[in-house]
């Protein structure tokens, strides 16, 4: 029985260190909705990434092990230490998991003293054979090509007590070694995978680890993790996709392990850099002594946000137990692992603080500071593409984790990036802040700004718009359209003739003012039109009317404004409203997709003739532009947007047209809206306390947030609204979410006589 | 007489090839005003970058070299090359520009066909000697420790004429090699630099870089210029300066040669990701095949922007002439230049047609189209810290350049970072939108918008204020600030309580519209104040006359609000106007310079007793507040900015005194204010034809413009701007520009009586 041989020949000889092999299943469970990547706050994990291979990685896994393993003393409870490989090739051959397993071993049996642990054992010098890689290929379930499922190493250490088995293992000390996938040959990941025919999606690899890391951290006060990358920060996958894009979803702190030879410092910076750019937390760099002091260039470069350790150079005699070699670095381990933990304790601290700190430091806008309690505040650790990722406080405090919830709410309709968009605007953004920074806009011209307008001309505007107005934001969109509007009116109509430009901006809020007011009265000045009329509650506007609406106008020679902020780029389905109505305007609004939402930047188009010399405001910066050029084309091509169908003309659907029409047949459900990449369900109210501060629904989207999906209502509506390049899947699983509580959520309240459908109630909504 | 013999050798042996040595000085001549970095467009000029040492940068050069001089024929101009090395480190005994000259002899010797240069001649397979790096060491200018004005290699290819001299030189291909610095050691140029004693600043090797730029591309029709970076893209130059950082102002387009071995996709990205977090573009990545096909993943990542090109792999064999190689590599060679001469067209051509361009698609802001000329549209092609880059174009349009000039208008008033803050921000960026994107804020709480907010209560806010509103921009900061202070007046006061949200906001407009109309009228619901009015002529109010008024004000239970969006953060000297004036606010708004001026944000901060739940308006993103946790720390931390003195109380005065005191005695002005990082110089007017709006010094603005100063004026007002990390002797070089274009322009105009100093033409100016 070859596998067991380890464990046999270990008990010959020491009868305190008790080795098992355990099968940490990662196999999900078949399921419609994918469990979420939940990552606890309970143990410090952390991702140990290298600017390249062969830089020591493995021995800096081994050496935390040992530092957090000999950390064992009677007052505190046993030290766990978990070391994961999510990826190795090579496989059995080499194991990374199998030589930390080994080389912790080794260090335990012939560190007599000092490690309590060992002390009164009779530990030799020998240490498991070459049988346990052998072992680890038999046991696991073999793939087409590649293991997966792998037996990890786990060995306990049980400290101050004569007894050889497991009796006193909730005592022990313990070291979990654990490789998930393995392929045969000894090149990039990518390569094998693709070579042995092994097919692992991003997704499984990402349930795997999340699985493995639950299974083995689950107790132990402790427990410290690490997670060790393949290859470089940005080495290819088994799938092709980048590590640092891979594992980006956990967003689990770094350390960076790094190469202290010639040529080393760069190496180290841009790997730092390429882990900033997604986002990635790095608490160390840590590098081996080349003699080149390439520590002090990373010092001056980090400028001590992050801290730099030098290990002893690693003898090159491959005959090196390098036994001398660990017990010289013990410190610097050490001092790495202090780091680890105390930032794993600052990390926590801080997230557990920051709905107190927030509550006293913050205005927040459309905000009734009294009615929001601190555990009603949301703390937001990052965000990937639709998902938030936000501290989950389970009942006893002690429980924490971070959790995604879908961004349902599209965060106020301006979200748009899936995560490959995200981290290609990072990089896009740190471009235009590193060429442009900020530049002023009048009289000048610059790529972005050129580009930014040629498309928008090109694309939403074709074949009406020549001229291109930029300003900050939506609403200083539409008030520039109204100025623009207004003064083609009274141009053509011979009035206002003699005012000045001061008088008309004064004038022109009055005009803002009225036009909504008295729309559609004869003496309106513009028409501006809403295919949805958003904050109004999602309502659809009878695209034949607004067509005739438009004809009429302009037959008129009343100017006609497209609200585009809220429908533009997709969100509809087509890139612009005119594209949907088959009707153009004369002046037209963007904002909030136009960038991705990642800057703020707004755009007003007009036709030559409304174009006049004319005072606005604008802070146009490059960055919103460079923004808006990836985000525009990103949404619009095939190859980066697989919901584009129909040469560019339409988006696919995206909602389940039987799903949509079950929720929109239940009966505590008035009208459902599904358009494009908005999904908005108006719940039946009871009399007229809706609107859109009520709080009327609060308890309903409590409970979906507890579903991972953040929603904000409008009154009585609630929505669902995704970025363009979204899986059809992804928004179907919210939807089919948002049913189950709505059904759960009537059923109750029909029971407390709550929700009545009352067929007339809709007349109580503000039009 | 050693320098000579290869020289004498060659001449012996193939008449064909002249080869001379040539001194280019690259020692600047005194002066106070640094030649400013042009960078010509007359050439293609690229930078060969490395994620590494030994990737094969000099090959590729030596291949490029090649493939430009082979293309010589008949009905074309004869083509040079110039090949750059700024440092060499193992000087002598290593030179990257003696072995691409050597290489690309010994390459033209041995193709006696098909190279038209040397069809006919007698061309032997003997190269120059090993002399030359003596020479080259003996010829240079020998600094402690190191070396600099080395000489360089220039080969001319005579075609098609037997002449040996260079009579016909105007018809012979060229090649010259050019070492700018050495030193001896064969380590990291910050390393050799620090053991060899030799001082070299930054501006000094730029300088140097620049001058001989300049010299060897003088001339020539089809010429080709490649500048080789030691080491890897983010190694340390000789000062410690990251090479990335210390190239950025030139921001030459990049060719990066990358590592094709295990490990070189993950380097290859990471260099890509720091050079793009530069504000570099990059045109092709090439690399060296090792059967890894690395080029996939590559292009992949790169998603065809970038091309990638594969070279053969390089003979392990040292004592391989590389004759074969270079052989084989033709077509790859052949190809990159293509893509490199192809991409200087395309950015001429690009930049020629922008200012057209951009006077079809945009609509300016503040901006009288018809009265800007195609020629005075500015092509800004790049910023770094205060300087903008801007297409120059002479009089015969091919003699364009990319020229820095001064941003002395802060683009209006929101610019602060220095070069390094900007490269700072750039990767803070890039990190918050890969971390972030955007959140929404309301009800939420994640790590920059609380630490920006934290920030702002710790430093501007200081013992008054206890919240944070943050909005997009300045004119929104002080909208809500009205809205707060109207509603704390009438709560205080009594009135206006059965008012709801609604009715206020539209009623504040008013409020704010008369606020502006009736101070000091007694019915004033708030005051508002400033140190500096900005946009009205850069006045100053009487700091003592403020401090009354405030306190008047609040004995009234008048809020007092202070309106810092220019003034705040070291604009005026002090990080607020609260400091300098002694007293404070209830409410006080910043912007601009809050996030260095990269993105927009706002921030409206209040006292807790003005704090109320308000209705307003926000887009908040975490990027901004990114920013400003940079900028704000960044500006008043001493180690980052060196003009913080007195224990982070004070900026260091940056105008030199007798130099402001020479201006404001000059009679052509009227009125200087030098406060903090502003300098604003009021010119004698003649009548009443001043405003904001007016282009009355257009001329004089223009003539600045040459000098490298962009300048707006603001009536007859002008200024200068500048960040607050700049160093002071920039700030009176610019000052001194403007001293003496007043001068100039003054004696002129006076010679055409067109500037009378009328003691009393302030009155004419609106107050």
């Amino acid at each position: 029985m070859p596998p067991s041989l380890p464990l046999l020949f270990l008990r010959r000889h020491h009868h305190r260190l008790c080795i098992r092999l355990r099968l940490l299943s990662t196999t999900a469970a078949a399921s419609s909705h994918p469990p979420p990547l939940e990552v606890t706050l309970s143990h410090p994990i952390y991702m140990l990434w290298g600017s390249n291979t062969g830089v020591g990685k493995t021995l800096v896994s081994a050496g935390l092990a040992v530092s957090a393993l000999s950390s064992s003393d009677p007052t505190n409870p046993p030290p766990k230490f978990v070391y994961m490989k999510p990826v190795q090739t090579g496989f059995p051959r080499d194991s990374d998991s199998r030589f930390v397993h080994r080389k912790v071993s080794e260090i335990f049996l012939r560190r007599r003293i000092p490690l309590p642990l060992l002390a009164s054992g009779p530990a030799s010098g020998e240490v498991p054979g070459g049988g346990a890689g052998d072992a680890e290929a038999e046991r696991s379930c073999v793939m087409e090509g590649g293991w997966k499922d792998l037996w990890s190493y786990v060995e306990r250490l049980v400290p101050g007590t004569e007894s050889e088995t497991g009796g006193s293992s909730s005592n022990a000390a313990e070291l979990v070694c654990k490789t998930i996938y393995g392929w045969k040959e000894a090149v990039s990941p990518h390569l094998a995978a693709e070579r042995e025919g092994a097919n692992v999606s991003d997704p499984s690899l990402r349930e795997s680890l999340g699985r493995c890391l639950e299974a083995c951290l689950k107790g132990g006060d402790r427990t410290m993790c690490v997670v060790e990358i393949a290859g470089g920060v940005a080495s290819p996958g088994h799938s092709g996709t980048l590590q640092c894009d891979l594992y980006r979803p956990f967003r689990l702190p770094a350390v960076l392990v790094e190469d202290g030879r010639l040529g080393g410092i760069s190496g180290t910076i841009s790997a730092y850099e390429s882990l900033k750019l997604r986002g990635y937390d790095v608490v160390a760099v840590i590098l081996e002594d080349h003699g080149l002091l390439n520590e002090a260039a990373l010092l001056s470069y980090l400028r001590n946000r992050v801290q730099v350790l030098v290990l002893p150079p690693v003898p090159q005699d491959l005959s090196d137990d390098l036994m001398e070699w660990f017990h010289d670095s013990d410190k610097v381990f050490s001092f790495l692992r202090e780091i680890m933990l105390a930032g794993f304790a600052e990390r926590i601290k801080r997230l557990h603080d920051m709905p107190r700190k927030a509550r006293n430091v913050f205005w927040w806008p459309f905000t009734q500071h009294g009615l929001i309690p601190q555990e009603n505040v949301t703390v937001i650790d990052s965000r990937l593409g639709e998902n938030f990722s936000v501290l989950k406080v389970h009942s006893n405090q002690c429980d924490q984790l971070i959790a995604p919830q879908f961004d349902a709410c599209a965060s106020w309709w301006t979200q748009g990036p899936d995560a490959a968009l995200q981290i290609e605007l990072a990089r896009d953004m740190g471009y235009a802040a590193a060429r442009f920074g900020h530049v002023m806009f009048p009289e000048n011209v610059y790529e972005p700004a050129l580009k930014c307008g040629e498309l928008l001309l090109e694309g939403v505007g074709k074949g009406w718009a020549s001229r291109t107005f930029f300003s900050d934001n939506g609403s200083t969109a539409i008030e520039i359209a109204l100025k623009m509007a207004f003064h083609k009116f009274s141009l053509d109509h011979g009035i206002l003739k003699d005012l000045t430009i001061d008088d008309f901006v004064e004038r022109s809020l009055d005009i803002k003012v009225q036009w909504k007011l008295r729309l559609p009265h004869h003496t309106q000045a513009s028409s501006s039109n809403h295919v949805i009329h958003g904050s109004g509650g999602m309502h659809m506007v009878d695209p034949l009317f607004q067509r005739i609406l438009v004809k009429e106008c302009q037959n008129r020679k009343i100017p006609v404004v497209f609200d585009e902020v809220f429908t533009g780029f997709w969100r509809i389905g087509r890139e612009s409203a005119a594209e949907l109505l088959g009707c153009l305007p004369d002046i037209a609004c963007f904002a909030k997709l136009m960038t991705g939402g990642i800057i703020p930047l707004a755009a007003t188009l007009a036709t030559e003739a409304v174009f006049k010399a004319f005072e606005g405001d604008s802070k146009l910066i490059a960055m919103g532009c460079t923004a808006a050029v990836k985000a525009i084309q990103w949404f619009k091509d095939p190859c980066t947007n697989p919901n584009i169908a129909h040469e560019k003309q339409f988006l696919k659907e995206l909602w389940d047209p039987e799903l949509v029409r079950q929720v929109s047949s239940h009966s505590a459900v008035q009208r459902v809206v599904a358009l494009g990449t908005l999904c908005a369900i108006e719940l039946k109210a009871n009399g007229c306390d809706s609107g859109y501060a009520s709080i009327y629904l609060s308890s309903l989207v409590h409970r979906l947030r507890e579903d991972g999906v953040y929603m904000r209502p409008l009154g009585n509506v609630i929505y669902l609204m995704c970025g363009p390049c979204i899986s059809p899947e992804v928004c179907n699983q919210q939807l089919d979410k948002v049913y189950q509580r709505i059904h759960e959520f009537s059923t109750e309240t029909a029971k407390h006589a709550e929700f009545v459908s009352l067929p007339e109630q809709s007349a109580c909504k503000q039009g």
